[in-house]
């Protein structure tokens, strides 16, 4: 027994390190084209992603990974494995189960619908007609209704599309959240609404050179410790983070030379997402568990870093003399405190992309209603814009004027993307929960003030970034601050910034 | 019969279309690895690497290969072939016996030698301690030896190793096109040394901020049909071109602040290569025939463009005027005919890559007379030194001080790449053959004079580009100029441009 273990190790170490080097070329891929690829590589780089990734997803639910995962299941096998080899065969299986219940012609087809949907997406937005793209959306949420029934789940069709991008996560456990959530954010919502107070915008400002804001950036990420040996910082449309190896975790941020906020917040995000990657543990790399415990998960990192750090007093009480170094105008005017109330104003507004970290949480809500009531069968894809308007308004307290303001402003639906919204909010919800634990031991504020930030990485470090994707995130977010997803940190925390800021 | 043909035309179509594909994604890791990945993603990425290449060689030494390819080659399917597909079994065919021929065993064996000898023969030029890299030259070329008796050969061993790089070249034709350019050479460059005329150095000596160089660059690259819309321009150490596909063809090159002509001249040299592949028929993409003929004929390219326009009274004429408006000092005050007298300086010298157009070809007959010495036995690794040292005296009139700067400087044989040097002097070969029948229809000069280059890109498209790897080097420069490899067009045109230039 004792040899054929190690056999079947050795076979299923290979075949996950295989899997996981076609992931690597993907990940060079994808983020080759979206920092500078020439136009016309497009055509045939497409085709060759598209085949790299049908043999990883072949690798995936192939006869060897089937006769390993049976193998290391058995009764008298399992109890022999350590804990690391039990997470990396549950994510197999899972990955295995997923794939390779739906008939391949079907998942072709989808993956073809989507792959147009995306383009007649882009046409509608365009267009700002939601009619140019509801056929599609129709039949995309057939399909997916189709896959949760394949895929299965206990309670709600929902959960099922719940688990590639939060494993463990259900309809019943977001009602819960989302439920508590809900009215409170509303109401703080509109109590600062209604407080008459509005920091200037003004004050931000200025002209801002691409190459200067480089530096800055540079000079940030450093700071909070991420390690440009082992990364690299470019410009794309949409910024993103990626996670090649344990040595290649690039991030990517676009600039405004009027706005520096949009470049500077959009490293610190992306940053959050990296820094969880260069923490990863190496050794896990080859394994299903050199990853984020979730989508959730990682959104938590970036949001902890980009709000609760990057847009708090303490660091702009060290930062804004950085910022006056390199952009004496406009701030050498200009005071801590009010670049730290225009840099938190809160006001609703239609578009999610631009959204405060106040009212960000109610569009994802908008979204959750929806996704969960057209797989339950509560609305039909044709009822969307109605919906979605009617959630805006009553959420919000602002209606869109149109289409592509309103319910075709993401191009997540048109990719096929259901059930990853939520993580979006989930992330604001850990990543509360994680500073309300964190400060127990670490005095936050202050490290923040003094730059101490290797403080803040340690605790991340210890609690979250060491243990990969071992754990699903509920029960990593309670191993780390003994709760699973609870929404009173996010309460307590936003309640208190924006009451203090806006003097409820 | 005709169904039959069908199914296995699309069965080789698909399998030569994955293999182009893995090729894209390694040329895309590799571009990646030398433009700028993070120091540390060489080691996961190297495994990746070495992951796809061997799925990529699998699949051309693979069963399906075998079959189709012994299919297409029956006496009765064979002549209803297009002269097309007879050229991509034909390349596929080489592939297959080249690479199926080595047991997998002894090729791992060899690989891991060469990418252990890559860092001794590093570390033995830093020492300049040939005796360091000896033992594993010795090993290498013992490997060389015995791949040159399993692939087979007719005369002699060292042509099997010129196949990969110059299909259908030989011993026996080097000696004669070597044979002849040697003794001529090394008179024209005694004749120039003796001339006691030395252009002044200090005519090119400037500062050239980086950033400037290369908006110059870019616009050169745009006059000489470089498409951006289909490439694009970075730095790396060592320059170079990349065919990623018929919309993605890169460049890069690599900056001196002091020295304008090394980012100048090594970007005109890699827009020969690129513009070779920018103007490959998409048609053959997927196919083994989308490629250059052979190394020799991709350098022909690169050499035509670098140094017999881009080295020539008529670019300059064209161009100081321009390099001027962008580099006023030093060039507002340099005329014309000192500027092309400066970029044309030659002087025996003793590292390769710093030669000059005259005294380079020497440099590669050292190396080819060396190689082919190993390869019959003439001489073994242990004597390199000592002959590379005579060699250097008698062809060039110079003798190395040490090894680092003599027989350890190319990086070529710690790869196992024997047989690739002949490729590079080739180039020049066909250079001058094709534009001696170029100037037959095209008034090369003129053209040049007043930015044309569309007529001199018309012509190579014609006769040299839209073939790809359809025809033998030698046969494609037969059809292009009426020879295959002759010497005599280079002799005459490096005698007319140094005679003229040195006043001989």
């Amino acid at each position: 027994m004792a040899e054929t273990l190690e056999t079947m190790r050795a076979r299923f170490g290979a075949l996950t390190a295989k899997i996981r080097s076609y992931q690597e070329a993907l990940g060079v891929l994808h983020w080759d084209l979206r920092t500078g690829a020439p136009p016309r590589a497009v055509s045939t780089r497409s085709e060759t992603i598209g085949m790299l990734s049908a043999e990883c997803l072949r690798l995936s639910v192939s006869e060897e990974m089937g006769e390993l995962l049976a193998f290391f299941e058995q009764p008298d096998v399992w109890p022999l494995l350590h804990e690391v080899e039990r997470a990396s065969i549950r994510e197999c299986r899972r990955e295995y189960d997923r794939n390779r219940r739906i008939p391949p012609e079907t998942y072709r087809a989808f993956v073809a619908l989507t792959a147009e949907a995306e383009s007649v997406w882009e046409e509608a937005k365009k267009a700002s007609d939601f009619k140019v793209f509801l056929p599609y959306l129709r039949k995309i949420v057939n399909y997916l209704r189709e896959f949760a029934e394949i895929w299965g789940y206990r309670e709600h069709p929902y959960d099922a599309l719940l688990q590639p991008y939060e494993p463990g996560m259900t309809v019943a456990r977001l009602d819960r959240i989302f439920g508590a959530l809900r009215p409170k954010l509303a109401e703080l919502v509109r109590a600062v609404a209604a407080s008459g107070k509005n920091p200037d915008p003004s004050a931000l400002k200025g002209h801002f050179p691409v190459e200067r804001q480089k530096e800055l950036n540079r000079r940030l990420l450093c700071d909070l410790g991420y390690d440009f040996e082992a990364g690299r910082l470019d410009e794309s449309a949409h910024p993103f983070a990626i996670g090649l190896g344990p040595g290649d975790v690039r991030i990517t941020t676009r600039y405004s030379e009027d706005d520096l906020t949009v470049g500077l917040f959009g490293t610190i995000h992306e940053c959050g997402h990296a820094l969880y990657e260069q923490y990863l543990p190496a050794g896990l790399y080859g394994t299903p568990l050199w990853d984020g415990a979730s989508m959730g998960v990682h959104e938590s990192q970036s949001r902890l870093w980009e709000n609760m750090i990057g847009r708090s007093r303490a660091f702009w009480d060290r930062y804004l003399p950085v910022l006056r170094e390199y952009f004496p105008e406009p701030f050498g005017r200009i005071s801590t405190e009010t670049f730290y109330r225009a840099v938190n104003a809160a006001r609703p507004s239609l578009i999610r992309t631009e959204a405060d970290e106040l009212t960000y949480n109610l569009h994802i809500i908008v979204r959750y209603e929806i996704e969960k009531s057209l797989f339950d069968g509560r609305i039909s894809a044709d009822d969307l814009p109605t919906v979605w308007n009617d959630l805006y308004a009553d959420l919000l307290g602002v209606r869109p004027g149109n289409d592509a303001e309103g319910v075709l402003q993401d191009v997540h639906w048109a990719g096929g993307s259901f059930g990853y919204f939520p993580s979006y909010a989930l992330g604001n919800v850990y990543a509360a929960q994680l500073l309300e634990a964190m400060r127990k031991t670490v005095d936050v504020d202050g490290c923040v003030a003094d730059g101490r930030f290797e403080a803040i990485r340690g605790w991340l470090h210890e609690r979250v970034w060491r243990y990969g994707k071992q754990f699903d995130p509920e029960d990593l977010i309670e191993k780390a601050t003994g709760s699973p997803a609870n929404p009173d940190a996010l309460l307590a925390y936003l309640q208190n910034k924006y009451g203090e800021l806006y003097g409820l």
